[in-house]
């Protein structure tokens, strides 16, 4: 398959590329880092990195992130970046790539526990997280061609441990295998329409 | 209690304000309607009207709605209003008027059964439900002064049968006094934290 995992240079997306490059094709996104550039807070940088690979037979995204501060004082201004980031950038990456997206391919985005299990000051990212789970139920109804979409809600993963680890206490610590295996299901399975959710 | 009631002249909202108006101090806010006049897309009008309220006990939220329409043409574009209006409107509701919220105050949103059962065509809908749902339980733990947060996720209610109808083929009809009763648990009871799901 050709693959486009658009955050593969992140904690997660290394460990996804590291599983998938052996036997696919696998193309890299970030901002700054990979094989191609792109913003997904841009729908005209999705469009033109999607016209620049043509077709793909999966579109991965371990990218974004939300606000992580005290609610007291937490404004809409704060929420906005993860809004168009994390939330409508996936969003995006599917209205906008389906068209570019072979028969039968697959899209995987990525929420996370805080969903349902919100960490104190996780108000923003827990919203975050909730709509795409929904988006995606949505979207599994409608797209065509066979088309398939899964989210991987992962908890605190283990290779996040000193940079996550004391904003989360009492949460279990995620093995990168078994999170790596979420993603595989999805793009190498059959699933369609899954919160795939791995949180310990 | 001194309850602001957005959304008041709505199909749910003039059931929920026909419960609660014997019994309390029951002032009702739309765009367009009702004793004062906001629009929940904007902070300052949110601002403004907490601002001549001076304090309320209960805050309850019926106003809002998203896009329905074709997933194959739909695009960021289609689902800003429903981000801006029922997703953001209804979070800035809290965000601001958590100061104007007395002790023991509760916020009572809205959201809907598609973000667990999307309907065709309400991908945009699922998504913004999803988010308020997954926000109410980060903010129930966020909120001083034991204030509380709730929201309730209607299905179709009875009330919207000719409007709704036929684009929800196969929901359940919820009865408007099952409806009005998760209103009541939420603003007059003990509840916090708690997606309140009335689905038939
Ligand atoms: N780590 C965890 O424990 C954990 C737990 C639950 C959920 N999650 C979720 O999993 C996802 C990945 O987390 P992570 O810890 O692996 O993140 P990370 O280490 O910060 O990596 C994110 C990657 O995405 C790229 N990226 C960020 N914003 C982008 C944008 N607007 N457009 C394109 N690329 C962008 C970054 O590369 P550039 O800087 O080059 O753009 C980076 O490679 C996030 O959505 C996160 O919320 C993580
Ligand atoms: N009806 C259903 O079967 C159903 C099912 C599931 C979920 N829901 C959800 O329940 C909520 C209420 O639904 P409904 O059918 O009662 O809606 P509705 O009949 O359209 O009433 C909405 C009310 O909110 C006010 N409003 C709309 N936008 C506003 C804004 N930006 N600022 C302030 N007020 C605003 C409107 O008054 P003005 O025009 O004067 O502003 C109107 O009184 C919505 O969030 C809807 O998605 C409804």
């Amino acid at each position: 398959m050709k693959i486009i995992l658009i955050g593969g240079q992140g904690t997660i997306g290394k460990r996804v590329a590291a599983a998938l490059a052996p036997r696919h094709e696998l193309i890299i996104a970030g901002r700054n880092s990979g094989d191609i550039q792109v913003d997904i807070a841009s729908e005209t940088s999705i469009e033109n990195m999607f016209s620049q690979l043509k077709t793909v037979d999966a579109c991965i995204c371990t990218a974004g992130t939300g606000y992580y501060g005290d609610f007291q004082t937490m404004r809409q201004q704060h929420m906005l970046a993860g809004i168009t980031g994390k939330l409508m950038g996936q969003v995006n990456l599917v209205l906008i790539g389906k068209q570019y997206l072979s028969e039968g391919g697959s899209f995987t985005l990525t929420s996370g526990i805080a969903a349902e299990h919100p960490a104190k000051n996780g108000t923003t990212v827990a919203m975050i997280n909730g709509a795409v789970n929904s988006f995606v139920l949505g979207a599994a109804q409608e797209l065509k061609r066979d088309q398939r979409i899964n989210v991987v809600s992962p908890g605190l993963v283990e290779d996040s441990k000193d940079r996550y680890g004391a904003m989360f206490p009492g949460y279990n610590l995620v093995p990168m295998d078994k999170l790596v295996n979420a993603y595989l299901l999805s793009v190498e399975g059959a699933v369609n329409g899954k919160i795939i959710k791995v949180y310990s």
